[in-house]
C-alpha cells in the first residue's frame, strides 16, 4: 500500500504529444513464480500492450542438476512469453526429446527425478557457461532473453544464492531442496517448515528495487503464496519497497483448493488455510491493496478479516488467452480505482 | 627398446596351471589416439582376446566447449571399443541427433564449428560434472568406462591440463587451439609450429607409468605421430619409460598419404616427409624397435636410414575386423621376435 498516497499516474511516453492520452506509458512490475504467472504476463500483456513490464522472477526454487544451474521459474516466464513453451504442460519446451537425460540414466547419473529435455538442455549448458564465466544471473538471463524477446524485463530477483528448503515433518525430518520435495515427492510428505535458506544475505539484483519504486502497480499474480511471492518478498528490501507501491494481488486459491500445483501443501506448512481469504489476509492490507478472488469465493468480498483490502470477484480460471486477459484487466482497472 | 634386451615372456595368470599355456596373460600398452587408434584397438582385442590391454590416450586434443570438458580420443576409443561409436564417421555416437547443438545456435552461442551431439553432450556433462566435483579425469575416465566396458584399462596421459596448440603460417601468425587448426579450418592453412602447451608441467596419469613399465610389449598404433602420439610422449616421463621397452609401431602413412585425416599437414609442420620410412626415422630406433608398413611401402623395409628398426610389410589398410586383427597380430608376432 503506497504511504504517499497518489493517485496512479501513468507516465506519458517521451515525445509523444500530451493530447494523446493513450500513448501513456504505464509500468507494471509482477512478482512471478512460474507457470501461473507466465500465463498471467500473456494476458497481462494484451491488457496492456502499451505497458513497462518488469517481471521479477522467483529463484528459490532454482537447482543445481549434473552441474548445471537450472532456473525453472525464470525459463517458465521466459519461454511462456517467448513462444518456446510446452504448451501442455506449461513447462519445458515444446517438441521436446529427451535423449541427453536418457544418455544420464545410462551413466547411472543422478537424480533421475527432474526431467530436463534436450532443448531445455541448451539454456542450461549456456547459463551454467556464463556464470562459470563471472557473469551475474541477472546478466545471464538478459542474454538469454535477447533470444527469446518475451516483451517484458525479466528480473531474477537476487544475483546471490537464495534456495528454498523444505524441513519434512516427523521426528528427525531431514531438511531437502524445495525440488525434491515438489517434484520427487509431490508434496506429499507434509512439510514442518519452508525456508528461503540465504535470503537474509541476499541482495535484490541491479534494478529490481527500482522496478518496483518506479512502477505505477505492482501485481501479484496467481502464484504461490509461499515458495514464489513469498520468496521474492524474503529477499531484503523487497517487501518494504512493495508495501510502499499500490499492489493488486490474484488469487492462486480457488474454492479453497489451488488452481495449479499443490500450494495447499506449501500453505499448511505456514499455517495459513487453503482459501483466496486466508492468502490476502496473510499478505495484509500493510501489502496489498486489492486482491481478486473468483466468484466463487464472491463472499470474500465482504469479509471482515480482509478489512484495508479491496476485494473484487470475476471469473478467475485462465482458461484462454481472452479469459486471462480480462483477469489481468481487472487487476489494473482496480490499480486504477485504488491509486 | 629395452635396454635389458630380456625376451618377451608373458606373464602366467595367477592360479592357472603351468601346463596351460595358453592361459598366459600378455600385457599390452597402446598409446592411442582417435579414430585409427580405436578401430586399431578392436583388431587388437581380437588378435589377443586375454591380453590386459592398456591405453594411454592422448588428451592434447581435449577442449572446453560451452563450459563442457571435451575429450575426443578418450571417447572415440571409449565409444568404439564399447560398442556406442559411429561407425560411418569413426567418431561421436550412433544413432545421434543434435537438438543440444540447433538450440545453443539459435542463442548465438560459439563455436559453431564443432559438432557435438545429443547423446555425446551427456557424457561431456557427466564428465565436466566430476570434475568440477574435484575429481582428476583418470578418476572420471574410470567413471565413465563402467557404462561403457570397453575391454581396456583407459588412461589418460595426464590428468594435467595440456593442449595442443597450432602456430599459423605467415607473419604474425596466431597460435591457436589445434581443434580450431583441426576442424575449423580443415588443417588447410599451413602450421608454422605446433606445441603440446603445458605439457613440460604435466605429470603422467596415474598408473601410466607403471603401465608401460610392466607391459610386454608398448604399441603404436596408425595414429598421429606428431599431435597423437607425439604428445603423449611429450609427457615428462612417458618418452623414457616407452623408450625402455619393446615397441612397435602400426605406420599411419601409406604410400605418401595418411590413410586418414590430416597427418601429413601436421608433419610438415614438423619438417617430417609424409612417408612411412620418414616417421619410422622420426621416432627413431632409440624409442621403437619394430614398423609395420604396407606391401606398397616394402622397399621401406631395406632402407638404410632404418637401420636398428625391424621393418615388415603387410597389408596395413584397416578395412574390416579380421584385416585389423591380422594387422594386430603381426604387431604382436614382431614384438615377441624381437622381445
Amino acid at each position: 500500500m503506497p504511504t504517499g498516497g497518489g493517485r496512479l499516474e501513468p507516465r506519458r511516453a517521451e515525445g509523444i504529444p500530451a493530447d494523446l492520452p493513450h500513448f501513456t506509458v504505464m509500468r507494471i512490475t509482477v512478482l512471478a513464480g512460474g507457470v501461473g504467472a507466465a500465463r498471467y504476463l500473456r494476458g497481462l500483456k494484451q491488457a496492456a500492450p502499451e505497458a513497462e513490464i518488469t517481471v521479477v522472477g522467483n529463484t528459490g526454487d532454482d537447482i543445481t542438476l549434473f552441474g548445471l544451474r537450472v532456473c525453472p521459474d525464470l525459463d517458465t516466464v521466459m519461454y511462456t512469453l517467448g513462444g518456446g513453451i510446452n504448451e501442455d504442460q506449461g513447462w519445458g519446451r515444446e517438441g521436446e526429446t529427451h535423449r541427453v537425460r536418457a544418455e544420464l540414466a545410462a551413466y547411472g547419473a543422478s537424480p533421475d527425478w527432474f526431467t530436463l529435455g534436450d532443448r531445455d538442455f541448451a539454456t542450461h549448458i549456456l547459463r551454467s557457461q556464463l556464470l562459470a564465466a563471472g557473469q551475474p544471473l541477472s546478466a545471464v538471463t538478459e542474454v538469454l532473453c535477447r533470444r527469446w524477446q518475451p516483451g517484458v524485463r525479466l528480473l531474477p530477483m537476487s544475483d546471490d544464492p537464495v534456495e528454498t528448503h523444505v524441513t519434512l515433518a516427523g521426528p528427525g525430518g531431514r531438511e531437502i531442496h524445495f525440488q525434491e520435495w515438489w517434484v520427487r515427492l509431490h508434496a506429499a510428505t507434509p512439510a514442518a517448515r519452508i525456508s528461503a535458506s540465504g535470503a537474509e544475505r541476499a541482495r535484490p539484483a541491479p534494478g529490481v528495487l527500482a522496478a518496483i519504486s518506479d512502477a505505477d502497480v505492482v501485481v501479484f499474480p496467481p502464484s504461490n503464496p509461499v515458495v514464489s511471492i513469498g520468496t521474492i518478498l524474503a529477499v531484503p528490501g523487497i517487501r518494504a519497497a512493495v508495501a510502499a507501491k499500490t499492489v493488486v494481488g490474484v488469487s492462486p486459491i480457488i474454492g479453497g483448493a489451488p488452481v495449479r500445483g499443490m500450494a495447499d501443501a506449501c500453505l499448511t506448512a505456514i499455517g495459513v488455510e487453503t482459501s483466496a481469504a486466508a492468502v490476502a489476509a496473510h499478505y495484509g492490507p500493510e501489502l496489498i491493496d486489492g486482491w481478486l478472488v473468483d466468484d466463487q469465493d464472491k463472499a470474500v468480498t465482504d469479509d471482515p478479516a480482509l478489512a484495508g483490502i479491496a476485494v473484487r470477484a470475476l471469473p478467475l480460471l485462465m482458461r484462454d488467452l481472452p479469459a486471462t486477459t480480462a483477469i489481468a484487466r481487472a487487476a489494473l482497472d482496480l490499480a486504477q480505482e485504488l491509486g
